[in-house]
């Protein structure tokens, strides 16, 4: 039997949504507007997409995008289609413009969005999946269980090599496993990334020599393909171990190509997620999103953070993260890490396990380390503590009796 | 004085205008959530975007997008940000998280979309542009006057290498200028590309070597860097004039990387443009992202056709359309080839080419050619006829008193 691609989509339609349904198998397979005499039975059988189920979910009286053909009801259904994967081979491009192409664009469509994937084995043939994902991210950074305490330099942008190198002297020496470049900082004259990682790997080295433990440092490597390698191969050389790069800015073919040069785990970003996702209409979930990005070799993946500062609300950011730790498929799980950030302090530790059932993860907070008044080690030691009672069952008011830090920490943390 | 980077917005929010605009700036350069002492005023002068200008439009009463911050009113506005070019570098991919990063998720914004964009000229130093435009095209194409008369292989999938060829060897005794596989077709055991080209480039050579004419076969190329380059060479080795790839699927590396190493033009598919676009209060206007993958190399853009079976209005359709054909900047314009398709016929040449001035495009049509009840060659002849009547300002009843393919094609094209 040949292979299948499934993916799932909600739908909104101004028209009979078998009808909707059909012509959106049609267009992304092997259907024409106008049928054409090539389009033979046995044509279509082997290759159209087929409609695999439908659900009439409810009814709207008004359309969610515009554009479509007009009706007096709109109704919104779960869809599932499935392509024999001979149309168009294991090939993650050609799969995106397959489940992800023309089809948002058609008229008998007011509203689509794709929520779900599944893969034939083909793919985890095809594509290597991250190389160090949660084990491999723990072995480099020496940490052994619970989370990676970590956190971003900030400001964005705007710190000299030097400067950005003494802060992160005060976050090593203050215990951090993490720490990664603002996804805004590349390679610009004020702040060179080689200077950077010179300065940055020379503080962390020192103290890794001193102590043993190297923070692991994720530098953003984001750019053309033969400067992301020189510029992993400079994180190499001074001793790094992580590079880090901006999905949508870089592309398929960008992170495919940098993990097949890359000996480092590679720390995903998802700058401009939003587009593709904050109309609810429209657009991507995270799960099949970060399916194809894992295959290609993302070892992190961001998933936003609960109660964070921006617009996204807890159920998804928990989706994000369970999406990532669930298996890209039987076959090949390919489990990365979650990272979790935005407005991130030890209150939500407790939640963060309680949803996600483990402690996998690499948890990033900003204000909630360096605004501790005892210090950036007194931040990391709190947020790590916070974990410990998580992971513990243990109230966080009941573990700061224990411990002075997490107890400054609730004063500030809010 | 230093390069800057200018973006505009449609921006809604639940705030005051003047704050959100703010928080934008500072959020896409060197802001923080918290304020930290590291962001002295020194650091924001030099490194801060800049809000270069703030005008109220209207104001809703109910958000476009939700998570945004509750309010009574929602306030719209023009919103121009500009960034100095030393936070980033002359980089696309980090121009991409720089201009359409984190700032579509803020809570600041109920609806956000990026409307136009100005760099400076860095940029063309850094970055190619198209290596044949719209003069190479003709050229290759053999075509000095008039838009290239295109059509697209259907059915999308499921036709043999020879049927393929079979189509074309019809389209090309037709007298086609122009023939692209569809997005959808890649290299699946079906169709495998090394066949599918060799097979029809058998045909265009054996035409062109009888007739002198060269149809120009956009082969979709798209897929991982080394099988986009091994496919470009194998086009290049059969004598095929140009290639295609899917933006959205390969990403800005991809194309970079594919413009770096191709001696053809480059057919960029904007498949996906839909995800991207298709809510009006998020996402992305046509004119800037089409600027980036311009620069990045990308020959013919696709921008739908008037009165298409999508979607779009014709409204966006022709400001796409004189966005590929406007400047990327004074110093370099780095014209491309916009690509109407999508339920064209005759009937949108007059209206197209009173829109955008000029005929330096490819229009695509497939039932518009294939179904002249007097076969491919009729149906061609049709198409380019109604464009010397759209060039000549003669009314297509009139045009057609003198041709006969075109007064048949009146009868079956609406």
């Amino acid at each position: 039997m040949t292979e299948r691609i499934h993916a799932t989509y909600w739908l909104e339609t101004g028209v009979d949504p078998q009808l909707a349904a059909e012509v959106i198998a049609g267009e992304q397979s092997s259907g024409t507007f106008i049928a054409l005499p090539n389009e033979t039975p046995e044509l279509k059988a082997r290759s159209g997409a087929r409609v695999e189920r439908l659900d009439v979910l409810d009814r709207a009286d008004r359309p969610s995008l515009q554009g479509g053909i007009e009706s007096k009801v709109y109704t919104r259904c779960a869809l599932e289609l499935s392509w024999p994967i001979e149309n168009m081979g294991p090939s993650l491009p050609n799969l995106m413009s397959t489940i992800a192409g023309n089809l948002f664009e058609l008229r008998q469509v007011s509203g689509l969005r794709l929520t779900g994937l599944r893969l034939p084995p083909s793919f985890a043939k095809a594509y290597p999946g991250p190389a160090f994902g949660i084990e491999g991210t723990r072995k480099l950074a020496g940490v052994e269980h619970g989370p990676l305490i970590g956190t971003i330099i900030k400001p964005s942008v705007g710190l000299s090599p030097e400067e950005t190198a003494q802060q992160v002297r005060e976050l090593v020496a203050g215990g951090i496993d993490f720490i990664k470049d603002d996804e805004l900082q590349g390679d610009g004259p004020h702040c060179p990334f080689d200077e950077r990682v010179r300065a940055v790997m020379r503080v962390v080295n020192e103290h890794a020599e001193r102590t043993g433990k190297k923070a692991m440092v994720a530098f953003n490597v984001t750019g053309d393909l033969d400067q992301m390698k020189r510029r992993h191969d400079l994180v190499m050389a001074e001793g790094g171990t992580c590079v880090m790069a901006v999905l949508n800015s870089i592309g398929l073919v960008g992170m495919h190509e940098l993990r097949r040069h890359s000996q480092l785990p590679i720390h995903a970003h998802r700058a401009g997620w939003g587009y593709l996702s904050r109309s609810p209409e429209l657009g991507w979930d995270y799960a099949p999103w970060q399916m194809l990005w894992r295959l290609a070799g993302a070892d992190h993946l961001h998933v936003n953070g609960l109660r964070n500062k921006f617009s996204e609300p807890d159920d998804s950011v928990i989706a994000a993260a369970r999406s990532v730790l669930a298996p890209v498929m039987p076959e090949a799980p390919m489990r990365a890490m979650p990272v979790f950030s935005s407005g991130q302090t030890g209150l939500q530790a407790a939640d963060t396990y309680a949803a996600i059932g483990c402690a996998d993860l690499i948890h990033t907070a900003g204000g909630g380390i360096f605004g501790h008044p005892g210090g950036v080690a007194a931040g990391v030691e709190a947020l790590r503590e916070a974990w410990v009672a998580a992971i513990e069952g243990v109230p966080l008011e009941r573990q700061a009796e224990r411990n002075v830090a997490l107890k400054t920490a609730l004063g500030f943390w809010k």
